[in-house]
């Protein structure tokens, strides 16, 4: 499903990380980086919250808003009952839609808030991601002072959170277009190995919206992937040009520059919902500013895993979202 | 934020239960009633997904429809990683958005289906949700196996999964508005009376939907909510008439009907996001095309509970999103 956009924009952005993405090559892009992980609280998922609802307030600060002036809040995390997107939800006084899209969630969010501005049902909205390594890791896999060895496909969960303030305002960043993608059930079951399981969502979604906009894949100066790392950018890349005959010289993955993967042990890059989220509102906005890039589709890519389920011997589901951002004069 | 629609519609619901909801007094109104929990399946969760499948299939014949008619699928439920949502979804190749807002989750996703419809956006969609009594009560408390004793104040999660086809098509059952609720920290810790964390949010959408759209509360002839229990029905009956001064002698809760409380076991009554939906989509409907209910505000409740933020004593963030369903000649 293709929407086409004559009326939104990106007014404002703010990011906040965590140690290993202050210490990473985009470093000086972020708002703010914590150089612990507890951030002044008493545990991890309070410290997601606490980002949360501090990088909000830096968005509506920088966009001299306040929270009455804010539509929908629009928000989603990775931790169980997205309690670091509820919980800094219960703080605001904003009327909240909380969803549920794994990595692939800040382009879900995009879209939806898109849509509704784009029909004329809100003026603007605000729409937020998080990720915690060690809350994430502690929930999907095992606390990490278990210390135990990972193999080299597995990714490090960013720890961040992005905001965007989405608007009919008309800024120099428009939200072109956008296509909501399918879940698909690619087979894969191991759970070291996302990337792989979302390269062939990535795939369908890039596709599929490069068909419903009649474009050549070279439209884009840049098509950015969430989260696949190393082994599955490589892999959505022989995919695109062995499957469906495209160049992919302008394919590039988030996870790939949010760390410099020889120096920062994160195996085969970044994840999480909070990693392309962060990429694109601080260092790719930056060049799009520049007028180093014009045209960019950010396509966040989501694996649906659930360890109850993987310990059931299921596949891992997995989707992406793509939308069209675009420089405007 | 209240949102006023004049182009969607409910042009048809579907229906799947558990074994206790298909012994209880609305047991006629529902399509399809499962005599126990594992429904064929190996497991709870995957006896959730098999519920969602089956009844979406059900839901588009009953419609004489195909999945390549369907814009958007929107869907949510109360498992980690909505994966009773995300495994239907991977099995249904339409576009999927996931949603979570515990068990308000049936009207964030009316909501955001009737934004897009209403906005010109897409042309229909799909909303689904569903809950599983053990897959719950295993993930949130303890296996049911272990037959722990609960105090009066809990409610018995509702097992089953309900579906409506949102359209711009005319019908005789119009969505005429809606109030998107902001998410309440109420205070209360007490995990066992989610009625009470749930009432007072209720409370405020209500009053925000009323004041919005300038209506008596005696406009409608039933304010529904979603699965306050016998408990929480009080105390939103108290507050709605303490604190805001309104007569609520129209004001009912799925919870008390969906469940015969004096027989069936099920202490304060029903909850999870099934339970609104399961009533309105069988018994509310059906009275309203019987001409005995003309205008009805249903209003999904959520408590946002997650047990890693109750084990770290934080109170329990509430949610509630209202729509006004109408009867049209």
């Amino acid at each position: 499903m293709t929407f086409k956009y004559n009326n939104v924009y990106i007014n404002e952005v703010s990011t906040i990380t965590g140690p290993k993405e202050g210490e990473g090559p985009l470093s000086k892009f972020f708002d703010k980086s914590y150089s612990e992980y507890y951030m002044g609280s008493d545990t991890w998922e309070q410290a997601e919250i606490k980002m949360n609802t501090e990088n909000i307030d830096l968005l509506l600060n920088k966009s001299n808003k306040s929270k009455k002036d804010v539509d929908i809040f629009i928000s989603g995390d990775l931790l169980n009952q997205i309690v670091a997107s509820s919980y800094a939800a219960s703080t605001l006084n904003i009327p909240y839609m909380g969803i549920y899209s794994a990595c692939a969630t800040s382009t879900e969010g995009i879209i939806i808030a898109s849509n509704m501005i784009e029909g004329g049902l809100i003026n603007n909205s605000v729409v937020n991601v998080s990720s915690h390594n060690n809350a994430s890791e502690k929930q999907f896999r095992y606390p990490v002072e278990y210390g135990g060895p990972k193999p080299v496909t597995q990714t490090f969960t960013v720890t961040g959170s992005a905001s965007a303030l989405i608007s009919n305002k008309k800024s120099n960043i428009k939200v072109e277009s956008a296509t909501l993608g399918k879940c698909i059930d690619s087979g894969v079951k191991n759970v070291f190995d996302m990337g792989s399981v979302m390269a062939i969502a990535a795939a369908d979604t890039i596709d599929k919206h490069l068909k419903d906009t009649k474009r050549e894949i070279g439209y884009y100066d840049l098509i950015l992937t969430g989260d696949l790392g190393m082994y599955g950018k490589n892999l959505l890349k022989d995919v695109l040009k062995d499957e469906y005959g495209y160049d992919t010289r302008n394919v590039d993955d988030s996870a790939c520059m949010i760390y410099d993967i020889n120096k920062q042990s994160v195996y085969a890059g970044g994840s999480g919902p909070a990693c392309i989220a962060l990429v694109t509102y601080s260092y790719i906005l930056n060049l799009m500013r520049q007028g180093k890039l014009n045209r960019v589709l950010m396509v966040a890519t989501g694996a649906l895993m659930n360890p109850t389920m993987v310990n059931q011997k299921l596949s891992i589901p997995s989707i992406a979202h793509a939308v069209s951002l675009e420089v405007i004069s």
